[in-house]
């Protein structure tokens, strides 16, 4: 049978990336307290296509999916980005791994323990032999607005948001510590179990703890700043607001060297 | 050209619908204040199709739609039902239109205007001369938590929250007045632009009147239980919690007659 | 603490669902080949509120739900009804989860083997002692225009397309079979993973069976009336037509009973 | 009442955007046809933040946007910028509008009018007197596989896809324009209306016309390297695969300066 896609190409024109994208796939990834924990993720795997060659072989990325191990960490991204400069014989492979991620968190007051959903994606690539990888998380949290605290007699408005960090890092960083990170630069954290004793704890701890989008990210930059681990970092927060329609948000993207 | 659709189907199986949808269209509806309001539909249009036929003609849904005057009404719903019917030779016909619909708003204390988008949805069928429709409005509001406020020393948790009101009416209701209900049954509304003499107002109230969605949902159902021009009605409350990733909702149906 | 939820209500509105959606939640489902599969579920849960109590208690759906075992299955459904009934006090309860699901297909000539994602419903609920479940699945196949075939010197478009098969079965039937029944209606399944000698198999199997939604959708209901083991089921298909922008669909509703 | 957003912040971090969206807001567009085009937009307005100020006076932006004439528009973009740079006192102000746009197509034989609907966005910046502005139009096609043409007996697999085309330009160019290309650059058009001779027509063109997503991308970049006004380009093509349950993508982007 021919073979259209390695036919040679006249247009001259080398492109950025070739691949797949929208592809579920269910993986595992590494988890602080039980070791490893099993996920869905949604997929983009891509080459460099050089202006020679007319086309790719998409069967092939998925052949190398499903001949990895199971695991995607942060320690086996560099080796299947390698296999797939290798198999589609090509300069630069891109990955992106979008999946949620589970983490159980205590209750404050009755310690009830409930799972949270949290969202991680790791976007890869490797060209020749540079690495690169970003390690983002997507945490819920809430906010409650200074403005509207300082100005009413009673109340102040809060709301679900989004922290939304994105790291490069030197050395290792559990997806769990950058839940913290963003817990802590939140007004309060959000919960799956909260008992009445708990609801009292994180009304009263998000009203004394007011925060504007443009709080929390910077709160967030400091910690960042502080992690040697971290070499640069991209941040958002994002406030539901509850007393609008339209969300407000916050962005913050620095290198450290 | 062979016409493969008209042909005789032996498999003796009636179709309950067959259509299109998922058509993007733009739409002129009727407005309180302005007249009209141009807006975008996702629309969907089909028909039942008879044991004995193949397939239906696709192309004339559209072309039905194109010829129709571009007002999409209370009043010519039924109008553009029959045209369905006749064109497709069809004993029952189907219409789903699912549109952005903004109405202007006035800030409590400042009286500053801005528009809030909606979204508003009219379900239709005639099956042989018998017509029916729902109209649906999905607003948001705040939901200001009684549990939170009664048992915390400062502060209550609140949120956005939906309130999706479906009905079918005797006589016409306009949309702006199912936005007014959905307003007046959540703790407060929702604006585009609030100043700061404002945002206290709107904080202050929600404070001052408590709702779980068990409330909201049931001074929904009071108000319609009030409305002659009512006789059916399906409500749903959805808030999206501040101190959870995820939602809590109620709902009812009921019909008057 | 006051438990503002446990208050009489005086209202005198019975409230027909109250609990909890949009939460996502790791979950086991039952896997033919691989006995269990991990999988996360968005889930909605739900019980009936009588008119004489203001509220429902939030909190107790997830501790029911972090109490069950982890496997969701047909087997176990009406148990976590049962327990949602006890620990919520009420007389009905409702459960829904909505998840992907990966079957491992082989490629039809050189067998490769890759994992492919459909996605499954269970509508689960429970009145007094009256149990009911509906399965439902969604599977991504190939449709091919019988039409376009028949009037075209060359070529036929085709496009991908969904199958949604929702049933009541009287016994159980697997996750598998559905999509087995799902890929038998269409002009073609899809696939993972095809190699070119798969890729040339599966263009010239659609094109070798032309259907019309319509005709999928008759096919499917054959299917359903032969099997004795579902006694209802609501199907539809639909296809992402590549020459328009808009789908077209086709569905039917029957109970054998 | 106390102004906490204008009160000084010690923690020295300048934020890069602070603002709003997820706002829903009617606008009106050039149309090449009909003057001007009314649609929904989605939009998102910030500004840079220095270090020393807490925050930002989000109500600002949307009065900004009430107080601007309806019509955003490639001419009066940077006019918008600079009102929202004085009015909240900023170096640098951002703007994204994301909306739909129909355009009304012919069928290719029967000559049979249809609006069908496209994705257009507007994202600018103004720093300083600095001014950007990238233009995007995501448009529904056809392609057909050449690999599947070649290696089948009959038919082979197509599906719809989707072009899209990033772009600062020199001088003017009318979203029609970028349709066009996109159109040509395909295997064949989409339309809302094709009788029976058009999808005959449009069946035979992209069977005449196979492209991989590789072949569609580069074909993309070449009428961009021709065309004068263009000074910088991105292009994606997706096309979402018949025989598969994920998608293909090819990319480009090149800067001509």
């Amino acid at each position: 049978m021919r073979d259209v896609q390695s036919e040679q190409d006249k247009r001259n024109i080398a492109i950025d990336k070739v691949g797949i994208n929208s592809l579920s796939w269910p993986i595992q990834v590494l988890d602080r307290s039980n070791g490893v924990q099993e996920t869905i993720a949604k997929v983009s795997l891509s080459v460099f296509l050089p202006r020679d060659y007319r086309g790719t072989h998409m069967s092939r990325f998925i052949e190398v999916l499903s001949e990895q191990e199971k695991q995607v960490t942060f320690h086996n991204m560099e080796n299947l980005l390698r296999m797939l400069q290798e198999r589609l014989d090509a300069d630069e492979a891109h990955v992106d791994f979008d999946f949620p991620y589970f983490i159980t968190k205590k209750a404050p007051v009755s310690g009830a323990l409930g799972r949270m959903r949290y969202d991680v994606r790791f976007i890869a690539e490797r060209k020749g032999c540079k690495f690169d990888l970003i390690t983002e998380l997507t945490a819920p949290v809430q906010t409650l607005c200074p403005c509207s605290k300082e100005i009413s007699v009673h109340g102040a408005h809060n709301q679900r948001a989004h922290i939304k960090i994105s790291t490069r890092m030197k050395t290792f960083v559990w997806i769990e510590e950058l839940a913290e990170i963003a817990d802590a630069c939140a007004s309060a954290p959000v919960y799956s179990i909260l008992k009445r004793e708990d609801e009292k704890a994180v009304t009263e701890k998000a009203y004394a703890n007011p925060r504007f989008v443009e709080d929390s990210v910077r709160e967030l930059a400091i910690a960042m700043e502080r992690d040697d681990r971290i070499m640069w970092y991209s941040l958002s927060v994002t406030s539901h607001e509850s007393i609008h329609n339209h969300d407000a948000f916050a962005s913050i993207e620095r290198s450290k060297i």
